[in-house]
C-alpha cells in the first residue's frame, strides 16, 4: 500500500475543500451573518493543519496500485465529510456532530437527506455550503482535484473509475485528467444554463444557485420546508427537466459538443432511460388523477416525482407518501434502477440493468441451445465477459449490503416501511422515503446509531460499495 | 422441440395424479362426507380423458433436450394445479375456479398461502388434499414419477435438475432414477417418523398426517385457523424441529446412511443454515421477551417461527405481524435466504447465498491483487466458473421476476407491506406475509388478477424461474 501517496492526496483534498469553503463564507458575509466565523475557523483551521502535516509526508512517486485509488477515494469521501460538518457544529445550528456529519454526509454523497425539521430557520450561509456539497459531490470530489492539478502519472484512471459510477468507465481523450476537465466542464456549463433558468422564474440568485447545485449533482437539498412544492408550474417544469439532463451519461454531451447526434440517438442506455422514465410518468399520471382532478397537475407531480427519484435527486412538490400504493411502488423500483452510468446519479445505473436483461437472454438461450456461444453486446460493442459477470457479482453485493443496513436500521424500532424506504432512500443516495422518511417528514426520528448506519449507507451508495468494503476487510491492511 | 414426449409425460402425470386422489378420496369415505363425490368425478373424469388422448400421442423415444425437461417440467405443475383445482369447485367449498387454482397451486409449490377465511369449516377430505398436495409438490411431481416409472433414457437428469431447488444438483448414484428413489425412500421414512412424533403428542391420525405432509414439503397448510397456535408446546418443538430437517439437502440424509458423518458435519451449507437459524432465534427471542414475558414462551416462539419461515413452510404460532420492526425484518430476510439446496424449501437457498459472498470475496481480493486467479471452492471442491457466475445471473433474474411481480400486484392498491410480503410470501414459497397478509390473515383481500399473478409468483418460485420462463418466451416454440 502506498501509504504516503494516499495520505498527501487526502490532505491536498482537505486544503482544497477549504478553499471552496470560500463560497458559502462569501455568501454569509452578504447576508451579514454569525456563520461567517464558523466557516473562517474551520477554513483556516483545517488548511493550516493539513499543510502543517503534509510537509511531513514526502510525496514519493512509487507505483499507485487499482487498491491504493479505491482506499484513496474512500478516505477522502470521510474525511471532507467529517471537516464539512464542523461548521453547522460551530454555528450551533446543528449541535450534534452525529446530525452534522449524516447532513454534510447526505450532502457530499448528494443523498439529500434532511435532519433538520425546519430548513427554512438555517442561516444562509450553511443553505449554501449544504447545496454546494451537492455539487462538489456529483462529479467526484477527485475527479474535481483532477481536473485541476497539473501532475500527471497513472493515478487518475483508477480514480476516475472508482468515483465514476456505472459498469464501465471510457476515458473521452486519451489522458484520464483531460477527460475530468472536459466532464467538470459540461458539469458547470449545464448548471450554469440551469441557473439561469431559474432565474428567469422569479428565483433570486440565491435560490437559483442552490437549487441549480441541487439539482446538478442530484442531490435534493432545498431551502424551504416543503422543497419545491411553492413554487411556480415554470420553475417545477424546469427543474425537472434540468434533473433529467443531470441523470443522462456525460459522455453523451461530450459526444454532442462533437456533434455526432447519431451517435447519442443510437445509445442503447439513453433510450432506455428514457422509456422507464416516460412509462413511470404514464402510470403515474393516471394512477394519480383522481386524487387531483386536474390532468395538468397530475401529470406535473408525476413528471417532477418521476425524474426526482430516477435520478435520485429527492426534491418533491407533492407528498408521494400519501400516493397510492401503485405509484409508490412505481416510484421505489425507480430508486433501484437510478440514473444513467456516468451522470451523477445513484442507484444500480440503467446500464446495469441493461447488461443484467441481456445476462438474462443469453443465459435462457444457453439452456435453450447449449451449444451455442453468445455474445453480449452493449452499446454496439462486444462486452467483455468480465463485465457482464461483474455486473452479477454487483448485484448480488449490492442486496447483501441492503439487508445488512436494513438489519442494522431496524434495532431503531421504526415502522418497517420507514426502515426498508430509509435504506433504500439513503443507500441510493435519494433522500425521501416512504412513511416517517416521506418527502413532507425527515431522518430526525432516527437515534444516533441508525444515523451513522444511515451515513455509512449514503457512502456505500456513492462510492459504488467497493471502496469502503475494502477499507473495511482486514486482508487490505496486511503486507504481503 | 419433442412435442410428444412432453405432452404424453404431462398426460402420463395426469393420470398418476388422478391415482394419488384416492388419498383423500378414502379420507372423505372414512368421514362420510359429500366432497366424495366430487373427488370420484374429477379421478373417473381426468383419467380417462388422459388415457384417451395418450393413445393418439405415440411416445417415440427421439432424444429429449434440457429445453423439452424445462417445458415438461413447467407443464406438468400447470396441469396438476388446474385439475387438482376441480374438487375444491365441484364440491362447492371454494365456488371460485381462480380461489381454488391459487389454493391448488399453493399446495403443490408447497407455498401454503390460503384464500380461505375459514379453514376449519372445510370438509376432511379436501383438508386432506390441500395437505397432501404439499406432500406431493414437496420432492417434486416429476421426481415422483421418475421413482416409479420402469424407463430409463436420458430424460431423467434434466427433470431432475429442473424439480430439484439450488444451484448444483448432483446424482447420489450413477442412474438418475435411482436417485429419485433413494430421495423419495428418505422423505417417505422421515415423514412416517414426524407422524408418529405428532400421534404421541395428542394428535389424532388426521391431525398428524396432515401437519406432517405440511412440514415434510415445507408447505404450511394446516387444519385449524390459528394454524399451530392453539397445540401444545410439545406439539410446536416436534414441528420446529420437523420444518428444519426438511429443510436440509436430502443428500446428506444419503451420506448418513452411508455412514458418513464425518463429510456430513463438515457441509458448509449444513453448518451455515444452522448459524442463520441459531443467530436468528437469538435476536428474535432477545427482541421480543418484552412481549411475553415469559422466557420458554419467547424462545418456543422465536425457534418456531424462525423454523417456519427460514424453510418456507408458514405455519405459525403467534401473529409476528405484531412483533417489533427488527425480528420482522429478520423473518423478511429468511424469507429470501430460504432452506438448502436439494431439501423441500423454497427461497435463494442457502448454497447460492453462500456461493454469492465466496464471489464477492474473489471480487475483492482482485480488486486487492489484480494478477492473482481466485478459485472458489465449496464443500471442498473447485466451483465451476459456469456455476458461479450462475449464481450472479440468478439472483439478477429472481430480482427483477421480484419487482415485475410487485409491481403487477401493486394495481391493487392494497398497503405497501401488504403488496411487497404478499409477493415475497408467494415468490419464496412461504405463505403468510406482513400487515393484511400476516399469519391470522389469508389472501382473500386480493382481486382475481392479483390471485393470478400470485399464482404465477409461487409457481416461478417453486420451479426456480426458468422453466416458466422459456415457456412464456417466443424464441422457445420457433422451429430452428
Amino acid at each position: 500500500m502506498n501509504y504516503k501517496l494516499i495520505f498527501s492526496t487526502v490532505l491536498k483534498v482537505i486544503k482544497i475543500e477549504a478553499f471552496l469553503m470560500l463560497v458559502p463564507l462569501l455568501t454569509s458575509l452578504i447576508y451579514k451573518e454569525n456563520c461567517f466565523y464558523s466557516f473562517l475557523i474551520t477554513i483556516v483551521v483545517s488548511f493550516t493543519v493539513a499543510h502543517v502535516i503534509q510537509k511531513f509526508i514526502k510525496d514519493d512517486n512509487k507505483h499507485f496500485y487499482a487498491k491504493d485509488g479505491l482506499i484513496t477515494v474512500a478516505l477522502t469521501w470521510i474525511a471532507v465529510s467529517l471537516i464539512g460538518a464542523i461548521p453547522f457544529v460551530i454555528s450551533g445550528e446543528i449541535p450534534s456532530f452525529i446530525d452534522a456529519f449524516f447532513e454534510t454526509v447526505s450532502g457530499f454523497t448528494t443523498t439529500g437527506a434532511s435532519i433538520l425539521s425546519d430548513v427554512e430557520s438555517l442561516s444562509k450561509g450553511l443553505l449554501m455550503w449544504r447545496s454546494f456539497s451537492h455539487f462538489i459531490g456529483g462529479m467526484g470530489v477527485l475527479v474535481f482535484i483532477m481536473a485541476i492539478t497539473r501532475k500527471t502519472n497513472d493515478r487518475p484512471i483508477h480514480i476516475l473509475r472508482a468515483e465514476m459510477p456505472g459498469p464501465i468507465v471510457s476515458k473521452l481523450v486519451p489522458r484520464a485528467k483531460d477527460t475530468a476537465k472536459i466532464l467538470y466542464l459540461i458539469y458547470i456549463a449545464i448548471t450554469i444554463v440551469l441557473t439561469v433558468m431559474l432565474l428567469f422564474g422569479g428565483m433570486d440568485l440565491f435560490e437559483s444557485l442552490t437549487h441549480a447545485f441541487g439539482a446538478a449533482g442530484t442531490g435534493g437539498f432545498g431551502t424551504k420546508n416543503d422543497s419545491i412544492a411553492s413554487y411556480s408550474p415554470y420553475i417545477q417544469w424546469t427543474l425537472a427537466i434540468g434533473m433529467l439532463l443531470f441523470g443522462v451519461n456525460f459522455n453523451l454531451y461530450y459526444l454532442l459538443l462533437l456533434k455526432k447526434v447519431g451517435v447519442v440517438l443510437k445509445s442503447t442506455e439513453l433510450r432506455t432511460y428514457f422509456i422507464i422514465v416516460l412509462s413511470s410518468i404514464a402510470i403515474i399520471t393516471f394512477n394519480i388523477y383522481p386524487l387531483y382532478n386536474n390532468f395538468a397537475n397530475a401529470i406535473r407531480s408525476a413528471t417532477f416525482q418521476t425524474s426526482s427519484i430516477m435520478t435520485t435527486t429527492g426534491y418533491s412538490t407533492a407528498d408521494f407518501n400519501a400516493w397510492p400504493t401503485l405509484s409508490k411502488v412505481v416510484l421505489f423500483m425507480l430508486m433501484f434502477i437510478g440514473g444513467c452510468a456516468g451522470s451523477t446519479a445513484g442507484g444500480l445505473k440503467v446500464s446495469r440493468i441493461i447488461i443484467a436483461f441481456k445476462k438474462i437472454k443469453a443465459e435462457l438461450k444457453k439452456l435453450l441451445y447449449p451449444n451455442t456461444v453468445s455474445v453480449i453486446k452493449f452499446e454496439g460493442e462486444k462486452l467483455d465477459e468480465s463485465v457482464s459477470n461483474g455486473v452479477g457479482t454487483y448485484v448480488i453485493i449490492y442486496f447483501i449490503c441492503f439487508a445488512i443496513l436494513t438489519i442494522l436500521v431496524s434495532f431503531n424500532g421504526l415502522s418497517f416501511e420507514t426502515t426498508i424506504s430509509s435504506v433504500s432512500a439513503c443507500f441510493n443516495n435519494i433522500g425521501p422515503g416512504f412513511d416517517l422518511v416521506g418527502p413532507m417528514s425527515n431522518y430526525s426520528v432516527f437515534n444516533g446509531f441508525s444515523k451513522v448506519v444511515l451515513s455509512i449507507a449514503m457512502l456505500l451508495g456513492r462510492l459504488e460499495i467497493y471502496p469502503l468494503l475494502l477499507l473495511m476487510i482486514p486482508t487490505t491492511w496486511k503486507r504481503k
